[in-house]
């Protein structure tokens, strides 16, 4: 069998197994699947614009500010014209209050006080504006909001990692239709990371080098700008998953400097306007992945962050929830290649 | 604080992290979470009622069985009038006519080729009939199916492992509204399955004892049968997730006996009998965890299969994806409490 990752789109029929280096977690990919019918008459894809209950004013919309958790901060800081808020969730999944310290085990396994930061950067003071129809600087202030945030709760010893996420439309899991993200600091290390952790460890011990720095390839590359590129990753576990990785090597998003800040910002939009047109504006989530905050000298080396952007096409069941084991349909040559070609006017 | 197995449920106001000893990853419990509003209007669970497409026909409906993929075999074993049928998917994730071998190496990653067994059981031909309106003993037919269907693709060395899985209503991912599970062979070990051996390991390891035999608590336990009990995992990843555990140490689900079988048919009945009643009849997942088929002596002292049960009520979205640890806004001991008191008529 000829090497995947350069054999033609045409020769891609059979299942094929893949691993990365970076999540070093087997992903199937089967074009079969996408050939199966359904008999659900609601299996049609939620629509991810938004449609707000009108009914109910939306709490994160300019004027509403009473109507929020505490603000954090706003960018401009002063007065009522703001572009972008950080506050805290009003239904917080870890508690700012717990003092953090108890931590015990039982027969049953183990037990740590529910301690941590959970906020939420509303991304725009206007409704129906999404995050793709930000300016690239626009974009790159609320990257740069992240970045602030996660550098604030980074004095707190007890916040091991901050996980910067977007959810985007219904089917994607928002409850809100206003455009936003959301910061949350916890006092572990999540299973994701240790294990992207360990994995770039022994690339790195194995080659000297980072495993990302080392990543860009021809048929997988989307689109590059002067600090960034985009990329369709090697086992991608969803169809048109999309990477975003600093082509110079960074362990910590939260180094992100203003004029690479307006970069990215200019490459996340594109990325978005190329999803839209060509997944039919789906909903989506994107992660931004990063190190533990008190990574050491060594860890630095070999650790590099990157955003992941999924759009919601298709579910995950019982396989990949019994498993961990994800199932896609579209071999990553073959979406690099479509979204490489999608035409923004 | 006090040990939160043994606190009543009053005392659950606080967000906590917890752990268990199977799979060994933080879940974040989270009452407040429970509290949050959504302004999308569309955010109404989708019912699980099969409401199929009445202008195409079901293959998988008795007299349809020219439109399946080929059988594999029926029960009873011969004539028209089936039980159940085990046929091979039309659209499988793996391919059973792959010659398994290749497998290489690049820069990027591993590749293997997508070898493996991919099936259906059809648990019923009757297509309005649901898994919990069998009775205990044709669940029981059920499991011997998915029993015997292991043993068959045990025979083939480069299987590694079988996920057999049931996928209930379209936002638990069905496609076809036909009651049915799949059996899926896979030729690796898949990630969740690895975790769960090391971490059964290290407690083995620890304590001379598997630690799902030790499981039994008082606080966490459902329901039981002769030969199984129910009860909620001490760090259940999903609201209301419910594990049926054997009794008696066992760490391969084929090993399962016929009498054992109506038994287990029973306790599920019973299950997912009070999960439709209590939740409102929603979709659902279940998955047989198992171990991996050429387990030596060593793996099968602490292993330990079981079913897990997992009502689908609210999706994952960004955080979950990103790290791999899971929100519940429900505390085991709550669920459990609820789930006892369930009374089916
Ligand atoms: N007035 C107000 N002031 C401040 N904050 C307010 C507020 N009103 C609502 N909020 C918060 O705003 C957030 C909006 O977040 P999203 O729409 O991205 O998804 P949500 O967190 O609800 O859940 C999705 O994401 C999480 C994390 O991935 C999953 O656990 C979950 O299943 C999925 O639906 C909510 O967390 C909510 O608590
Ligand atoms: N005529 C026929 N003969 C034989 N087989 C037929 C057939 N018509 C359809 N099938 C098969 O029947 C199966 C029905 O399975 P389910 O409804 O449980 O979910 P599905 O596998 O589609 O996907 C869900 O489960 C998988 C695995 O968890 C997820 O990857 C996915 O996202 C989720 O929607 C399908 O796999 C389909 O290929």
């Amino acid at each position: 069998m000829a090497s995947s990752s350069s054999s033609p789109s045409s020769n891609h029929q059979n299942p094929e197994l893949r691993k990365d280096i970076i999540s070093n977690r087997w992903i199937i990919f089967s074009p079969a699947r996408s050939k199966r019918p359904s008999d659900f008459k609601s299996k049609s894809p939620i629509p991810s614009n938004p449609n707000p209950n009108h009914n109910q004013p939306c709490p994160f919309c300019i004027g509403h500010e009473h109507e929020c958790a505490p603000e954090i901060f706003r960018v401009p800081p002063d007065g009522p014209d703001w572009n972008l808020r950080v506050i805290q969730n009003l239904y917080p999944a870890l508690s700012r209050d717990l003092r953090f310290g108890s931590n015990h085990t039982n027969r049953s396994g183990s037990v740590l006080d529910g301690f941590g930061f959970h906020d939420v950067v509303i991304e725009t003071p206007v409704h129906s504006v999404q995050l793709s129809d930000l300016s690239p600087r626009e974009i790159g202030q609320v990257f740069l909001a992240h970045s602030k945030r996660i550098k604030q709760v980074a004095s707190n010893d007890d916040i091991k990692y901050v996980q910067v996420f977007k959810n985007h439309g219904a089917s994607a899991g928002a409850s809100m239709s206003h455009s936003h993200s959301q910061i949350l600091a916890v006092p572990i290390i999540p299973p994701n990371v240790s294990t992207r952790l360990e994995s770039m460890k022994s690339y790195f011990d194995q080659n000297g080098k980072c495993c990302l720095c080392e990543s860009q390839s021809e048929n997988l590359l989307i689109n590059s700008s002067t600090y960034f590129f985009s990329m369709v990753p090697f086992a991608a576990s969803f169809p048109f998953e999309m990477w975003i990785v600093p082509q110079y090597h960074s362990a910590h998003f939260h180094e992100l400097d203003d004029e690479k800040a307006v970069d990215l910002g200019g490459l996340l939009k594109l990325m978005l306007q190329k999803m839209s047109l060509q997944l039919n504006n789906p909903p989506f989530n994107f992660m931004i992945h990063t190190s533990p905050l008190h990574a050491n000298e060594s860890e630095l080396a070999y650790t590099h962050w990157f955003i992941q952007i999924v759009p919601q096409l298709s579910g995950i069941a019982g396989f990949e929830m019994g498993t961990g084991c994800y199932i896609n349909p579209v071999f990553p040559e073959d979406a690099a290649k479509v979204l490489r070609e999608v035409n923004v006017a």
